[in-house]
């Protein structure tokens, strides 16, 4: 690499504020009594460090927030994360117990015990609410240790808080989006021809982190056919003249996402490898769909009424059996989260509400096209994160 | 950076032969019948990994392959993942049928049909077992789709096939540690003072994919007191002359997990900065437990024994109760797997297995050792896989 992005401004990355925490603790100690339920489960993820601060790691060793609707928070974590754990925002506040366990002690009785404790109830009853991404492991060994506990996801609880942003969230998911665009234009600018996607998706992993991400979190290069792969990840095919590539990308800042899909075609230089009629009609579609579904955001519209508009543009265009996924999905902590742009779905739109718009059409053995922003909903309609062009990047390569 | 490592021997990397993975589906189908299991139902992960060579995506959306003891095994994926899962090894030899799910489906139910059709039983009879990573959401969701099943974990028939490695895992662990080796070298011999912990491991992890890891997995870098949290991440604390640092990172190839730890003493180029006495007796220590356990490797010994052998020179230089963690963990498509060397567990190695040897000592506020190897269990006694001078590194930094 002999050109560098410029990096994130990270200076002016903003910071949950401590309190906010605490904030979140108690709205969810509301959420339970209004779902009652007995009590929060939450493995390391996207819940726990929403409610804590705390980034753990997902492991076999289990670190576990047990959250009732009174009593004391307790943060359940192995002895030698301890001094980690301690250190989240919401452990240095007080509002949470950091609790180690030990190598050989039975972890499940420990979060029965803390459940108690903090429920404050006989033993036995009130249903129980598990982090959405607990290992089975985990799962199972909590219901051999509570018998007769019904068992359902926090979600149930955490989506009212979660599904809507606020004004910290909103800045980390732009300045992450817009370092994710500066990576796009740089992977647009430079060579291709001749490189496999594997290595490509190597530098879009490098620039990620060098435009401000934390980490990349993935990169699907998917040129000629496997760009009708929508979830291709990156092979040793090599990019030539004259194929088109699907660029999906993203990383995290502070643990929110960035997400952004543009498609490309590369002509190694020469006129005759231009993008093809049908090429031309089946990006066109997407770009108009995709602009189309971003236009009717709003309050209100219900999830599934967005796919609708932009499947109605794909499939009056003849392609419609070709457009094989849902619209989008929502972003925050975790990279797919409520709410989902998906047939089925009626909730409807609230302002702050985060997802990606990102129709495409895929022709099974030849070629495909996606454009994908990170849109807000605003009071007053459309917020979209993304500043790349969504036109088709016709490059030299 | 200015000098580059040399990169792995991509070119010998070892392969699976696509019949293996028939073999391991074979041996997992007689797994089921040993332990009177109906099926097994594995999520993206390293169990379905092993059993057909196909790295999906955890995620929101349902990967699950489906196997009894009889009948097609199938392989259940979103559809827009579904190219990719019919490029893996399995499907393509014809030992799986990939059953593609749309975004509308139940797809819990569209699991249970398969389950039917696999295990050719009555509905409702029949323990199952899950992959050990699977998501909180998907169990429950399968838990309610088949009710009254018996839910347990498919680690029960895997254990047996995954804890043995063969020829080509063996091959595949040792390029990567010799890469994770490379890396600790090019670390110490480069410039600390006056750098982030945060800063170090990001080049950490570029190095780990430039010396022929696919991917960095994990980088610890714990310096001054932070090397007492044997779990620190990497903050944005900055190393001084006079710091320890504990390195602890690692990559994967092919899936499989390097995993290496060295302790660093920083000087600066200052002779007064040099370890004090107090540190010199714990890395000793350190040194010596993690010798006399590696030394005691051999097929028969009891896991937990290792963990003695260790934690008794630990205990007799007086700083048993600061060796807080156990003496390792197994290694291969999962960074943490079976064995693990911990009190309690009296499995006999055997031939094959693969694990850590990681003992640690930590003065809390203060400071912290640790050496780690990646160690095959050999027919006649310890195979080492890293070959990084397993010393305390006293480098100018």
């Amino acid at each position: 690499m002999t050109t560098t992005l410029t990096p994130g401004p990270a200076a002016i990355r903003p910071v949950v504020a401590p309190a906010r925490y605490g904030e979140r603790l108690a709205r969810a100690r509301e959420g339970l009594a209004e779902h009652a339920a007995a009590g929060l489960l939450l493995g390391a993820g996207a819940d726990l460090r929403y409610l804590t601060g705390y980034d753990a790691m997902s492991s076999e060793r289990l670190v576990m927030l047990v959250l009732g609707q009174t009593g004391q928070a307790a943060l359940v974590v192995p002895r030698l994360e301890a001094m980690s754990a301690a250190a989240c925002p919401a452990a240095v506040a007080g509002f949470v117990n950091v609790i180690p366990w030990d190598e050989t002690d039975d972890v499940a009785l420990v979060v029965a015990g803390r459940l108690a404790a903090a429920t404050n109830e006989a033993p036995g009853s009130g249903r129980l609410l598990v982090s959405s991404t607990l290992w089975a492991l985990h799962v199972l060994r909590l219901q051999a240790a509570l018998p007769g506990r019904a068992f359902g996801l926090a979600t149930e609880v955490l989506r009212a808080l979660r599904i809507r942003k606020d004004a910290e969230e909103i800045a980390l998911l732009r300045l992450a989006a817009h370092a994710a665009d500066r990576v796009v234009a740089r992977i647009a600018a430079g060579r291709l021809v001749g490189r496999t996607e594997a290595d490509v998706a190597r530098e879009v992993r490098d620039r990620l982190v060098e435009a401000g991400h934390d980490a990349a979190a993935f990169a699907v290069v998917g040129s000629g056919p496997n760009s009708a792969s929508p979830h291709h990840s990156a092979s040793d095919r090599v990019i030539g003249p004259g194929d088109p590539i699907v660029l999906d990308i993203g990383g995290t800042m502070d643990g929110y996402y960035s997400d952004i899909t543009r498609t490309l075609w590369v002509t190694g230089g020469d006129p005759a490898m231009a993008p093809d009629p049908a090429f031309l009609k089946i990006f066109d579609l997407t770009q108009r769909a995709q602009a189309a579904a971003t236009a009717a955001v709003r309050p209100g519209i219900a999830c599934e009424r967005l796919d609708e508009v932009a499947r109605t543009v794909i499939a009056e265009g003849g392609h419609g059996p070709e457009f094989i996924h849902r619209l989008g999905h929502g972003i925050g902590l975790e990279g797919h989260e409520e709410p989902y742009l998906v047939a089925g779905n009626g909730e409807a739109l609230k302002p702050g509400m985060a997802f990606s718009i990102e129709p495409g059409i895929y022709l099974a053995g030849r070629y495909g096209a996606r454009i994908e922003d990170i849109v807000i909903c605003g009071v007053g309609g459309p917020e979209v994160l993304n500043e790349a062009s969504r036109d088709l990047w016709v490059v030299s390569g």
